[in-house]
């Protein structure tokens, strides 16, 4: 499938510079750009390449200005990044999808199916669970009693949800992902053994959430632990029982939250973050990447940096200074020198 | 299934305060308390949501003094926490339980079975497995060959033992939990490449372990990791080759512990931990979240933080003067201008 | 079997202390020796279990000095950890092998087998996927469509792997692992809310890779996410898309890796490290446990620490200096306390 350069700004609303009859067939990176293919630039750090890239076609933003001459077509628009991300999802909507019930799977009697749903090998559907429309259901799956999956989400190969979980709608829960273990609860007995305190919550998640690779996220101890819509969940999190996450917030990867910790709308966490339990997080703060939160957060739109956090650029100055702690130091020292001779100078 | 306070009081071995002939059906989260619930109160932080919430009935400690007068009635407990595990622990006794095994699952017929147990659909027990009795292993779980289950013991969906590692009694395993994966071991050869030393040892779990979901245990190059009696184990923790971790320790989610290291019994890990292979640590340790260690602990019942962990009142300190290192900059150069100026005013 | 001390040395190319027609039949740690096993010393930290070790053989370096006389025969090496592993090497190969198809598995007719391999119960082997000569797939492995795995690799139960990714020869996948779930790729649409990015590329493993349990590796958004030859990944290590990992490079326990970031040849990163993305690591370069990455490194061979990192000395000596927070506060205050008196006396 070719496509004019024209026809593709006349899709994104653009505005063409250059050639509008030059044709593509497929997308490829900025840095790895081939003859027929249509790339993007919107971060500065790659606009380096755009000068000897071989791409017909470039997606830049409508402030980008050139260095030197470029012979590709440019196509500019607003936001370049979520404009090729529109190609994309176009080019993805046109692919072959899986459809059907395997043989191989084990549906029970009493699990009500939607229409137009995909179930493939080895996935199991157990009692009283209700499946949506459109939902597409990968080998491997495991989806326990009473669990409710909504219309047009996807679970890929692998993911395992314990019993009386929600999913909401247009969710894509991706291989390894586990919904509703047990949270970790545990109460010293008399011996000062741990007894289990059972977790007989559950998990709702609502539309629009996507969860990465093998992340947990575990059912409450009584109540629920809830993914608000359209939360964007990396690879390998742990959200821990009665934790909530507020509409959009996006986390990346290998961070934890512990339990009952209440984090707002709008929130960006880096990677590897930790929060401990018990937290509000007001809507909107940004949390850097490795840092630690001990604290509530009352303000929104804070953003933190450090373990424990505080205030991201207080951070990125006592950094700066704990990188000079050598140099204080003998600063430090020289100033006694200097004292020491002034008092012996002088007298007590 | 209703109860009355004064039958709840009396299987706790707690006091009454108020209406003794009031009912619940259900329990629920001290802030978000309906009528006809039950509610406990162990945290103080959640004590402001005594005075607003619609349970019946609330589990307090003996020493709870309520700061305005209460509706509900109180059934005062030794420790509250406890005394609402028990209860939930009673509640989950009477629910229906999985059983029988699935004839879509794959046992081999020299494996041994016990009694009363329940095997999954697309589970696998391998040659030489041995199973005892009331095991429960759901759905999609691999039991590899010559690997001994004890009694009562719970296989959740997807979990996967490698074979000859021997799990206790009355353990649970959640999703996705990995047991003896091979260690991660690797000698560089004569080309600087890495030659895969060969992991012929395997994994020993006692009773009474949980471990949450995701979370890798890896066999032994020779010999046994080992998991003691009781110990918990939070979500996505890393236990590499050779490691031991003593009776009842209780690690959080997403900490790692490198190869041969030795934990000692009753220690507490935070959440997201690191502690370096070869190390020993002595009983009744405790590593806050995010610190690690790189070095022995030897005293018992030490209390650390920081990445290298060290004492944590004194790393408190430190991280105290960290925060405020801008001004303890401003001090020293004022210092320094007050000398210039003393050295001026007196010459050299 | 059992083995005399001559012909191990023999096959070791060693040279003997001792009694050369003693036998073993077993390996041991040091720490555990029993009479008639081999055990190898290579780490200092277990020199002194040597003196009371009972095994009867063993492994050490040619320079090894015992501090005491031991019984034992020693066989000297050049390298006693590269030996004992060459040993466990031929020991694993003479262990059966699991072979053949399953008959409970799903193998599309499309799909093409290598001669000798063998596929366990459960697993999925999608349409146009590719598996060589002698390749292994344990239970419960999916094989999603087009897929390409070399020969002599070995997938443990659980693996999942998504569409089109491509895995080398002779590789190791450990249980649980997810290869080619999408990158975590969203665009703010125009009412902020989280538009995905379709993640259209997909992944190459090359030959010689091992990956640890739980580890996951996403997709390119376009083009490819790499792991070049001989790169060994620890468990629960997460590799984000289009990342490129260098030739034998090691990663260890729960490091992530985000976005677009190239490492280069022959690097070592610890456990729990993070980078950030779109960076470039030259090759040779060493990341200190918990780090953070969040700038290039451009010289080969950078040993490196903290959060963000920096030259690893140089962090020692800072945290040494932080660790002294509190007494270099005491120093300054007590010279500001003689300056004070000095500019008292001596007016201003």
């Amino acid at each position: 499938m070719n496509f004019k350069a024209h026809v593709i700004a006349e899709f994104l609303k653009g505005t063409i510079e250059g050639d509008p009859e030059v044709e593509v067939h497929d997308v490829s990176r900025i840095e790895e750009g081939r003859t027929g293919t249509l790339s993007f630039l919107s971060n500065p750090k790659y606009e380096k390449y755009i000068y000897n890239s071989k791409s017909s076609i470039f997606i830049v933003s409508r402030d980008f200005k050139p260095k030197n001459k470029l012979k590709a077509t440019l196509i500019r628009v607003e936001n370049a990044y979520e404009s090729f991300a529109t190609l994309l999802a176009l080019y993805e909507q046109n692919k072959p999808k899986k459809s059907g019930i395997s043989s191989l799977s084990s549906i029970d009697q009493t699990a009500s199916l939607g229409e137009n749903i995909y179930v493939g090998d080895f996935s199991v559907i157990s009692p009283g669970a209700s499946i949506g429309n459109h939902v597409m259901i990968y080998p491997q799956v495991y989806v326990g009693d009473q669990v409710t999956i909504g219309d047009g989400t996807i679970l890929y190969p692998g993911v395992k949800i314990y019993h009386n979980c929600k999913i909401g709608k247009n969710c894509v829960l991706h291989a390894g992902v586990v919904i509703g273990a047990d949270g970790f609860g545990f109460a010293p007995d008399a011996e000062n053994n741990f007894k289990k305190v059972p977790q007989v919550g559950s998990v709702i998640i609502e539309d629009e959430v996507e969860i990465g690779a093998n992340t947990t996220i575990d059912r409450a101890t009584i109540g629920f632990t809830i993914i608000r819509k359209g939360v964007k969940l990396d690879n390998l999190i742990m959200v821990a029982h009665n934790v909530e996450i507020g509409e959009n917030t996006v986390i990346a990867g290998q961070s934890g939250i512990a339990g009952s910790t209440k984090i707002g709308k709008d929130c960006l966490l880096g990677g590897q973050v930790g929060l401990i339990g018990h937290l509000k997080i007001a809507d909107g703060v940004k949390i850097a990447a490795q840092s630690g939160l001990s604290k509530d957060v009352r303000e929104e739109g804070q953003v933190l940096q450090g373990s424990p956090a505080f205030d991201f650029t207080t951070y990125q100055k006592c950094y700066l200074l704990f990188r000079k702690l050598p140099e204080l130091r003998n600063q430090i020292n020289q100033l006694e020198r200097e004292i020491k001779t002034l008092n012996t100078k002088f007298g007590k």
